[in-house]
């Protein structure tokens, strides 16, 4: 793949080929439109870039229908910037207007969606947030005459679990971003520096490696080993004999990364060494069962094999990746999920390897017709030193 | 306020008078409990610190019943760094379990909450989305044997309104901090950078001046002006003649600003220069009348007046501001809101002072007994210059 920056946003193609699929699959299962309300799936349909959801007051909506073209249903603030886009229905209200913040637009604009199944698709199950207030959405649905409110979360789920190459190729800008921040990390960070230090340069060699924002950097260090990997970085100082974790989900455009690293703070102690190596052949396992036809309980088990162990200590052995941080598929028993041409998957092998010690490694790939391909620059088989 | 900053996190008695004055505001409402699931609710009654929010696809549960102590259901990856907190009763599942992912769990404790209203309140209205599928919620809804879901958002915007004065600190210091950094805007941007330039460089000193996080820093610019304050900032080139706008939400541990600056890229025209200057004059009418006992629709006036409009362009001249870069109230007629002591407002005029051309101007204050006090440090009454 190219090393150069891909140009932000999408042609127009891109969107009316992700509508279309829609269309098809909203048909299969029998909805006749989707209704959209949370960031990530309002800019994969519209490719509208707006840091101001960061405001949680207003509502905005994106009605996909089965037949017919999209209509936003959008705050007044916003509606000139979004017809910039190639969404041409728009329809505004000068929002926040707490007694009918949209609902009667909302409520028209479904009751003139074509009822054939009388069913319209909402972001109401899996890994998914609806991103406008429940009572709003009971006030629509009572008002709604020729539709029910049902779980659009599939249909969502089934479009973006499978990239563009446009979408990979912003990935794969992303994960190299991270990757050359990741490779500085030996000459920026030292012993004596605490973990948010050390995070706050990592979060500025990102920066300056071509990341848009880092809503993701956690990092922990513990002597020896780290006993958690979601809370940090705190003050706690790294020193010498420390296992130092920093895992990263910085964005370009709008997609993410998602990818850690461990290192050792002086020279590693034996347990650590070998659980690093044995994690890094894990990943390798991973990275060559990922290939069309097999599936996330595969995925999981060859992982597992290596390890020694069916316990994940997080639940699993990765996830999709893509306009966030973590997306369906699961890597786990019970998934089941068939692996497909043009899945991002994250390759994230993790165990317990002495009481209270967890270790866990993680690449980005994309899947090809011949198996996965690193979107990251792969780790070193042996634990780095700091 | 103290220019030191402030410790990270807060003590337990702080989160013990949270919890308190939610109890009391239960008994007050006819709610036998809350139950809380997004990430600022978690946090100001718990404390505790999660970059992981990121990842949607393992939900949170807090209840905070109304006699009694707090409930968390929790995924085991977060369990250990939740019970260093103050909460004690933790309960936790190895998520994600599709086919029940904390829900009988959560169904089971909130049985066992007593019940004396029949209610729950719920993150089901005003300015806040559930983070959890509606379709678990419903699973949950129909498994309650003693109690029905209400909408809990009056509740607990009421409290979160009220800011204590460690939170005061928090707020006070990142508005500091972004303070410096606008400060250093003029020699950091220069004519020629494009706007992702100009804000990643506004990124990088909000970093080193001490902010964790940038979530929100649109920047737009436009010969004379901008028509548009919320997509931004893209590639077009700062060039003399332009009004650049930049606005910033950055975060110290959990807190956010939010305030924006404008400046001129080279002299300004005169219709600029008159706006700009009417619209800070505007900020001074509505900091002087930001006090106990006026409420959110004489501030909204007292601003429109000094403008000569009733029409903010965006809907309302400022709001709360916290956990969240926005939260209520709303400065706008009918609001109606009491402005009332440890309030955290912003205040936002701003109006289009010719066809296109907006301007807006942004102050953080806090409300004390004897009027607002800024949180930041007051933009120049001239428009400063590129």
């Amino acid at each position: 793949m190219s090393a150069i920056r891909p140009a932000r946003g999408f042609c127009r193609a891109e969107f009316e080929t992700r509508f279309l699929r829609a269309q098809r699959e909203m048909s299969a299962l029998g909805l006749d439109a989707l209704l959209v309300t949370a960031p990530a799936n309002f800019r994969y349909f519209t490719g509208f870039a707006m840091q101001f959801w960061e405001s949680p007051t207003r509502p905005w909506f994106l009605i996909l229908p089965a037949s017919g073209a999209p209509i936003a249903v959008v705050p007044e603030i916003g509606a000139g910037e979004l017809a910039k886009t190639w969404i041409e229905d728009i329809r505004a209200w000068p929002a926040p207007v707490p007694a009918d913040d949209g609902t009667s637009l909302l409520t028209a604009a479904l009751n003139s969606v074509p009822h054939k199944h009388g069913r319209i698709g909402a972001e109401l199950g899996r890994e998914m947030s609806l991103r406008m207030p429940v009572a709003q959405l009971r006030e629509v649905e009572s008002a709604l005459r020729f539709h029910s409110i049902a779980d659009g979360s599939p249909c969502l789920w089934s479009l973006r679990m499978i990239k563009t190459e446009a979408e990979i190729a912003h990935i794969h800008h992303i994960c190299q971003v991270a990757s050359r921040a990741y490779g500085r990390i030996p000459e920026l960070i030292n012993a004596g520096d605490t973990e948010l230090e050390a995070c706050l340069k990592m979060q500025m060699a990102l920066l300056r490696e071509g990341a848009d924002q880092v809503p993701f950097l956690p990092g922990i260090s513990g002597p020896g080993g780290v006993s958690q990997i979601v809370c940090g970085p705190g003050e706690r100082r790294l020193a010498s004999g420390d296992m130092f974790f920093m895992d990263t989900g910085a964005v370009f455009d709008g997609y993410f990364c998602d990818f850690d690293r461990v290192w050792s703070v002086g020279p590693p102690d034996n347990d650590l060494a070998r659980a690093y190596a044995l994690v890094w052949q894990a990943t390798e396992a991973g990275i060559d069962v990922a290939r069309p036809g097999a599936t996330t309980d595969d995925l999981f088990a060859a992982m597992a094999r290596v390890l020694g162990t069916g316990d994940s200590n997080v639940g699993r052995f990765g996830h999709g990746l893509g306009l966030q941080l973590t997306e369906p598929p699961s890597h786990m028993p019970g998934d089941g999920t068939v692996i497909a041409e043009n899945m991002v998957l994250t390759i994230e092998p993790g165990f317990e390897y002495a009481p209270g010690k967890m270790i866990v490694h993680e690449e980005n790939v994309v899947i090809r017709a011949d198996g996965a391909e690193l979107l990251t620059t792969r780790a070193p088989a042996e634990i780095p030193v700091i």
